[in-house]
């Protein structure tokens, strides 16, 4: 069956458990033992090859090479693409081999007898395991590829460096939790909470205030490196259309329970009160409308395709032990930050215990999640 | 003092004791705690400052910027550099941004209003350290950086992409030792010693054979990946113009004492003989003339100048501590991969005691050393 892009579809809840890219880097387990996020991404893959179906459709009817041959995409010249925030792999190995095989076919359905040569980049914080990135590149691979380190907040990339831009399950981390969650004395304090799940509106306000900002950041950045004419995929766990609450995904009750699991560490006396209470997770998880709106306002893409991915991952029924093993892959960097790396087992153990006694409602609500899938074109100026 | 080329100039012994990036990759040896690359590299930084006003001249005299501001080195365009075998910095650094400077001042003084933007592209092999080198990257760099890992005896990078490449204390690792050395029916069978310091002329032979066919890789991958115009400084510990023999060298001498500590732990009973036979470094020194018939046998580039580098650090008196501590930074990893790291200490308190033993000769044979400075320009097909 083939993945659809479909506006009303709901997704599988890991959805939420993916990549990640903060401002205040909270990299990815790195290594590859049982606990890595190298051996616990398998969904992410599942929604990567959900989404070359639409890649192709993308380069097919979005990048217009014939006409452009000449100039943007001149074929003596490096085409030139970026993963933003790109994490350890394996899974940003599929993703820019499906780009270039793609991009290779629509050449050779132009040109004979010239290759194109393909120079990718991969981008994440500096603090991201590169070594390992590095160490795992595909032998066989059809490309050139280089790392580039930095926040993607900002500029990574010369002007007009990009021909394509992938960004897959980084954007919904914030640069920095919002200041105002964190100040006893605003309305936006966010006290027992770890999120914005059933908490008062000026919690999600001050949410959604950061991620205006910094998708408005990324945006200006990325119209600097990208040439016109350029395509750039976006893929962000978010709201379907509608009306659905984020505390009614299966992601939303992914972090509730977290939360929930950190203050019954606090009741057992083992962490303090304020260590939670001063603890947020920088995630944002927008909606269709919020997307639409917010690269208008920016002004320098034209957005070609927005919706939710639809494939055959979402029918998996839900695993607590696996999804609590995912979670942990992601978030074990930022909570031992927090909380040190002594207290993991026994969280997660809590976890996957609570995750466990909810099995019913999350098998059912985590169809509400959804895998937000864009196509972006870079405005020729 | 300006630094000087002087053709029969000779350096310090310590110029052996350089950056490397072997095919068998050994990487210097990462972090930076006492024995780390970047604590024991300050000789290295001499010599890259030493070279600063060389490649500044260079900049001047050969890089046509005024005949090929349009096609060439177009300003709207991003300028790439490339350091092949950069190891963990901070010596890849400074190289860099010196370049990155009089490039940038000579498009200043023929552009107004016009800022060129860099991209700085790392390479080493994969198994180097990246992640220290992403994370010591300068905060204040004028510059797009990237890691590019690969062996450099390969292609790196996409057809015509770099404007100016750089290559420091890297070349005269070989991809791989001989066969014939290691081959115990062969006449040049190395046994009892670990490089070619003294040994049979069958010996040297290979070596130099393979260092031919090692240059001419490199220098053909780096003729598709350099635009023709584009600059190519390359800097390699040799032999100056002359007579001299590599056994009359410092470098050959901290060879030779460096296989005879070896041979100290055999008659110790610590290490198998067989052990220290089939051990042998992969490096050549190369003189001007070897160096000046391969870049022409290649025939891709021109070469513009080339000599010996006169500069502050020559001058220094020999110390066996530091240098002791130099030869370890760079021979750790190819010395554990053979021994183990268990023998490391020893190896080198008896090493230490040799080169103090030998004071006087060194402070002496070490002037014998060239860093030998290369300026290399792309021919235009």
């Amino acid at each position: 069956m083939a993945p659809t892009m479909d506006n009303n579809t709901t997704t599988i809840t890991t959805v939420e458990i993916i990549k990640e890219m903060p401002e205040e880097a909270h990299p990815m387990k790195g290594g590859d033992d049982l606990n890595s996020y190298s051996q616990n991404s398998c969904y992410q893959k599942g929604v990567i090859e959900a989404a070359k179906a639409v890649i192709v459709e993308a380069v097919h009817e979005k990048m217009d090479l014939e006409n452009n041959i000449i100039t943007t995409f001149d074929p003596s010249k490096p085409f030139r693409i970026a993963d933003f925030g790109c994490s350890t792999g394996p899974n940003t190995f599929f993703a820019m081999q499906n780009i270039v095989e793609v991009v290779d076919n629509r050449y050779k359905s132009l040109l004979k007898n010239q290759q194109v040569e393909f120079h990718v980049y991969f981008n994440d914080h500096a603090n991201n395991d590169f070594n390992m990135l590095f160490r795992s590149l595909p032998q066989n691979r059809d490309y050139f590829a280089a790392g580039a380190p930095g926040s993607f907040y900002s500029r990574v990339f010369p002007k007009a460096s990009l021909h394509f831009a992938h960004c897959s399950y980084a954007l919904h981390w914030l640069s920095k939790v919002p200041k105002e969650i964190q100040d006893k004395n605003s309305p936006a304090y966010n006290k027992g909470r770890i999120h914005y799940t059933g908490t008062e509106k000026q919690v999600v306000k001050a949410y959604f205030s950061q991620f205006q900002k910094d998708l408005d950041s990324f945006l200006k950045a990325r119209a600097q490196e990208i040439v016109g004419g350029g395509l750039m995929v976006i893929q962000i766990p978010g709201l379907p259309s509608g009306e659905v609450l984020f505390s009614r995904t299966g992601a939303g009750m992914l972090h509730a329970l977290l939360g929930s699991s950190l203050m019954d560490l606090v009741n057992m006396g083992i962490i303090s009160e304020e260590s939670v209470d001063s603890f947020n997770l920088p995630q944002y998880h927008p909606s269709i409308e919020e997307l639409e709106m917010l690269i208008e306002m920016n002004g320098s893409f034209t957005l070609e395709k927005i919706g939710a991915l639809n494939h055959p991952m979402k029918n998996l029924a839900f695993d607590a032990q696996m999804t609590s093993l995912q979670v942990r892959a992601i978030m074990e960097g930022i909570l031992t930050k927090q909380f040190g790396d002594k207290i993991l087992d026994q969280l997660f153990e809590i976890y996957t215990n609570k995750l466990q006694e909810n099995y019913i409602v999350f098998d059912k609500e985590i169809r509400k999640d959804a895998d937000l899938f864009l196509i972006l074109k870079r405005k020729i100026n």
